[in-house]
């Protein structure tokens, strides 16, 4: 039996069709749901097969109204199999969207079964405003700077790590559920306090994308043709959607700050080496860093 | 007929061994000499065919000394026919090698029609130290931050930026050699200044490495398991050879210290931004490096 009776997933981008073609093809749900405003976005995602029904309008999405016969009998709500939803939505209206579906199900007319998750990017402002919701926020920290479900990638969260950030208010039944379902899906799934998750993203992603940015930004047009395949991966994240980051940014300030902060301190360092001409202190640094690199994709 | 009669590789690294492999597949010369210390590094470039000839004998290499009758052969030093001398040794090297290459020729005992050209990635200190040789600075835009000529491409040059900056004392035939060779390798040729090379080169290539290696060095253990695809192509160039980057940023200090210090008055702006909650700001950065980025390898 799948693991859920019904996902339905809000939001179907890069990151939620992903998520639907790999939940569709490992069957994880009798059934998957895209809710989208962006109706080329549904088209793309439903003939990818990454979901199975796909709606613009929330409560239909939701609540199962509006269903063919067919889709009833294939999509069966059996109480008490759970059902997943899961917001795949820019980082700012993720808190919003799982208060608006948490009261969505209370009016739907029945008791249902639903977990509800997100993939954001930032924890701790969208795990402080979803108190109370049967709510635990994910990461699957995996992605890519493409945007559109035409992107998306069965495989994409395969030996990646998730982190789930569960309040304390939330059951030891519900965590299980959702670390079963990453695991599904490929992920090696770690918990971790929201903050903690914040500020560890901060450095290893947040800071990342931002000086990428900073470098693309920085190029001036008579530089073009200097510029190589190290110029290319270095500004890869550059072409990320800039109102997702701008919502990450955002929600992660203080941590991003202080990101900032410990890369000016080593960037001043480097500068007052290669300015009193230390060039053993550089190729020591330089040694170290190519260790650690190293290190994180083996040869 | 073949552009040189000869070619004489010193160092047969990732980069000499790309330039053997390269020149060969193209028939650009009637045998490929490679002179290197590191006995591996020859077996391998040999094996490979990106050498006909192996020794680690300086003028053995250069003068056709100890060459078999078949190897004289086939490697003619038919006058006027030209040859070129690459030397692709780290940057910090290249200097003395040319002017050692310069005299070991006047010491032949015969009259050689002779062209050195090397691959360092500053121009400056080079060219300004190999006045009087007849000796024209290439610096080829492509590489790998691999090591060895294991990892050696003959195609690496191929639809990639050549920058020459031949000195006022050069004659228009050997520039347009040097500019036919590349030309034949793939490459696009541009002939720059050396002082303006390096300038840009630092903004778009030495700049980007140092950031590189400072965002490994800054990874700590505890945050590894947190890195993504984002992190590591942007510190892909950290895993680039030490000792050669510590040689470019010694030999183009003054242009990266001026690109580090654009750079940090682009963060401080960015940094301000985000301590006073300016979203838009951050969102139209954002958006302009993305435009930027996208240019340079559109989808």
């Amino acid at each position: 039996m799948s693991l859920f009776s019904r996902i339905v997933i809000v939001g179907v981008g890069m990151m939620g069709g992903s998520i639907g073609l790999a939940a569709r093809n490992r069957n994880l749900a009798d059934g998957i749901i895209g809710i989208d405003s962006n109706s080329e976005h549904l088209e793309i995602a439903q003939h990818r097969g990454a979901i199975d029904y796909a709606t613009n309008r929330f409560e239909e999405g939701l609540c199962c109204l509006g269903y063919s016969a067919a889709d009833s009998a294939r999509i069966s709500v059996e109480r008490p199999r759970p059902e997943l939803v899961i917001v795949a939505t820019p980082v700012c209206t993720v808190a919003d969207y799982v208060r608006e579906i948490a009261e969505t199900f209370q009016h739907c007319g029945e008791e249902r079964n639903v977990l509800i998750t997100d993939i954001g990017s930032t924890k701790a402002t969208i795990c402080g405003q979803t108190d109370g919701c049967r709510f635990i926020g994910s990461h699957p920290i995996a992605g890519s700077e493409r945007i559109g479900p035409a992107y998306s990638d069965e495989n994409l969260f395969k030996n990646r790590l998730t982190v789930i950030s569960p309040s304390s208010s939330i059951r030891e039944v519900d965590i299980g559920l959702l670390v079963r379902f990453w695991q599904k899906l490929g992920s090696n799934v770690v918990c971790l306090p929201p903050e903690e998750h914040d500020s560890r993203l901060a450095r290893t992603s947040h800071l990342p994308h931002l000086l990428s940015a900073l470098l693309a930004e920085n190029l001036q047009n008579q530089d073009v043709p200097f510029t190589g395949s190290g110029f290319l991966s270095t500004t890869r994240l550059a072409s990320g959607g800039p109102d997702i980051w701008r919502d990450i940014v955002s929600t992660n300030q203080e941590a991003i700050l202080e990101a900032i902060r410990q890369f000016e301190t080593g960037l001043t360092n480097l500068r007052d080496k290669i300015r009193s001409s230390d060039w053993d202190g550089v190729a020591a640094l330089l040694e170290s860093a190519k260790e650690k690199r190293d290190r994180l994709e083996p040869a």
